[in-house]
């Protein structure tokens, strides 16, 4: 039976995790890949209590690991992108693959990691690092790759799905106080700011439109916008007009006005309204879901757990699997398939499409003198503007307002930026407009 | 440039759909694989309006293709097990590689067929035989890989989906007219037998049973039971009990009374209750889902189109793609992943536990004399027979008749049988006691 070593760097959730998912799983393991895989070494400052290290190598510092010749794989689970990058180079450098749970290190490293990896023949698995426990990369550059991709759209934040599940279903609880008890849960960190202004999802995105597309890794130009501005009254809203508010990952190509020219690639993070008919709106809790629009297969979508020592780890664990079937293949064999999907000659550099060139519907909220002839007013603004009113909801609120919560036809993005403009500025509108983009898939 | 000849056998449908997504996507496929992927030859009794076979060779009798030194990989695209069989043989016997989307040939040959495939050293691929355009054998042999997989549940026949979602929906129609409607629409066939009464399912979940658990192909310990004595009535029960009725296919390993020990393999296709709350009773209409438990990744779910020229063919050419990625690397490797995912050594017997075994909660709903007492002797009988009551309903009906309709708790079925047939005999309850097993996953 051949036998993979596999040296584990790095032994927080995710590290122990693996860790141990491959010491239970030994036996299973060993039915589906007909390969001896074991843990030989792992690099970590201090022990996890979960983990029995007795009969491994354990080294302080990481690097032992990747320098260890009988090391054939190497886990990068640390995270960051200082030491990672630093660990993962040399590890390539030293002929090892890599598998790696590390969304920032590849979404802003990758294509530089990617050629290194190319030129030494080895291979950079991160099937980890997006969605947690969900095969989805798998799904894109293999299960799919028959297909050309339109569009992906995800929930690929569980902090973020959480607090908007939270702030749905129970009784007027605003961001903040959500924010706290998942805090309290385990499901944020002390500091919320990747989580919840969209940073970690940035990340995220930025891969899987790469795997979509084709497209070198462009997370510079990606659009951000995190959750810490929506109101439970928004939610509310939204409710009553049929959709629910999730934040999405949304990465599109966009055909130009000849048949075959694309335009560019959309790349944007942000709240959403989704209508409640469609799957992605069901998807709560800290649940994650990416949804695929391709030519053939049409729409597919994914669902799991993005996140926790489990899910993580069986992703990882699942790249292992795949490079010890080719290894026990055939020894000069390295990664049947490319790094993003497609071969490296064959990436195409896409114009990214600014955000305010984006078509999409918008929800508008926004309160305003309850006086006749107002509504009048607004719409004709929004008229102005080539912008259409789906449907609205009015109501009456405290002191002569009236509330207004509208969700626009198909628009391009920068006449309603516009159109807010214009309409805040009048007299009749009382505080700040709400304006949330809404997709249809 | 490596040139991968495809061979087409079949130009229904799947045929048509596989030939068209080849051409079309030829410089996607190209770019994803690095390999000139083309059909070289089809084999069709008759040429397909929507096909233009001019650069290709065409042959009558679908052997040619199989004989072909030319071709690589033979796509077995007819459907039925007398020729296809006969066909996929021959194909493995001159050395070459399948692709098939024949849910049936796999479910009843596919042990003899990887046998003979191993044996000659060439892949058979079927990702296209399950559930349509969603890659669920890849994420069950590699994705989920590292897990040991606890239940796979799926709604995996469109056409049962479509019927139940529409007398679901709509006004209070039928089965037998929403059948018409389906047929009328092309979801159900003349003879609608296959898909309405299971059988289409329990093939496809006699595959995934063997993908998830590594045991041999048992199509014939299946437990069939298709939705034809469903009706409206029930449909708008389990609505107010807070389910919705879907025709699945469950696999489940069960444990025996130690803790490794393995009592055997549920194997089960019949009409459930599943919770309004889980994603599996969103999935409406032609579109299926199928749903995994593992140790690691938890609960992930894979969602989209079932069937159709589209769909099916991506899932044929991602078959096709994964053996071009490894031709294309080394021309003596042969498929990197065992056909079901487990080395054939490891495949493992494991009984299969008969229906009356099988534990879980059930819809119980009965006419009954609206008489004092009535319910208090219909708990009794339950509760003689260790059912308890999770939840119920009483409606007066016409005549001095009352309505009740109830979900117990978790019981194994023989109980429920015995029960029932008690019930049944009572002369108090009036007609036939409706009986559907309930699942929360």
């Amino acid at each position: 039976m051949t036998k993979v070593n596999i040296g584990i760097c790095g032994l927080g959730t995710v590290g122990s995790g693996t860790f141990n998912l491959l010491r239970t799983n030994v036996a299973e393991i060993a039915r589906k890949t007909g390969v001896d895989m074991a843990v030989s070494h792992v690099g970590c400052r201090r022990d996890h209590p979960d983990c029995d290290l007795s009969h491994v190598k354990v080294s302080r510092d990481v690097f032992d690991v990747v320098n260890d010749p009988e090391v054939h794989i190497v886990c990068e689970l640390i995270g960051g992108d200082d030491v990672a990058l630093e660990l993962v180079k040399q590890a390539i450098g030293n002929g090892k693959h890599v598998v790696t749970a590390n969304k920032a290190l590849i979404a802003v490293h990758g294509d530089e990691l990617f050629q290194l990896a190319n030129a030494k023949g080895v291979s950079i698995m991160f099937e980890a690092a997006i969605a947690g426990g969900i095969p989805i990369v798998k799904a894109l550059r293999e299960g799919l790759a028959g297909n050309q991709v339109h569009w992906v759209a995800g929930i690929i934040n569980g902090t973020s799905n959480f607090i908007l599940s939270e702030m749905e279903s129970a009784g007027n609880r605003g961001f903040e106080e959500v924010l706290k008890q998942a805090q309290e849960l385990g499901y944020a960190e002390a500091d919320p700011t990747f989580d919840v202004e969209g940073i970690d999802a940035a990340h995220k995105l930025t891969i899987l439109s790469s795997l979509a597309f084709g497209v070198p890794l462009n997370f510079a130009a990606m659009y951000t916008e995190g959750i810490s501005e929506i109101t439970v009254e928004d939610i509310g809203y939204a409710d009553e007009l049929g959709f629910k508010i999730k934040h999405l990952g949304i990465t599109r190509k966009v055909q130009g006005s000849k048949a075959d020219d694309v335009a560019g690639v959309e790349l944007r993070v942000h709240p959403t309204l989704v209508p409640k008919a469609q799957m992605l709106s069901q998807v709560s809790g800290v649940m994650n879901a990416v949804m695929v629009g391709s030519d053939a297969a049409g729409a597919t979508m994914y669902y799991g757990a993005g996140a926790g020592a489990g899910p993580t780890a069986s992703s990882v664990v699942g790249d292992l699997i795949d490079l010890s079937r080719v290894m026990s293949k055939d020894s000069t064999a390295t990664h049947l398939v490319q790094n993003l999907g497609f071969v490296p000659d064959a990436m195409q550099a896409l114009p990214i499409i600014d955000i305010t060139e984006t078509v999409s519907c918008f929800y508008l909220r926004l309160k305003v003198h309850d006086d006749s002839g107002v509504l009048a007013r607004i719409t004709t603004v929004l008229s102005e503007h080539g912008i259409g009113i789906d449907s609205m909801i009015q109501k009456d609120a405290t002191s002569g307002r009236a509330l207004i919560a509208l969700v626009t036809d198909s628009v391009v993005e920068r006449n309603v930026d516009e159109a807010v403009l214009k309409l805040q500025s009048m007299d009749v509108v009382d505080g700040d407009i709400a304006r949330i983009r809404v997709e249809m898939f």
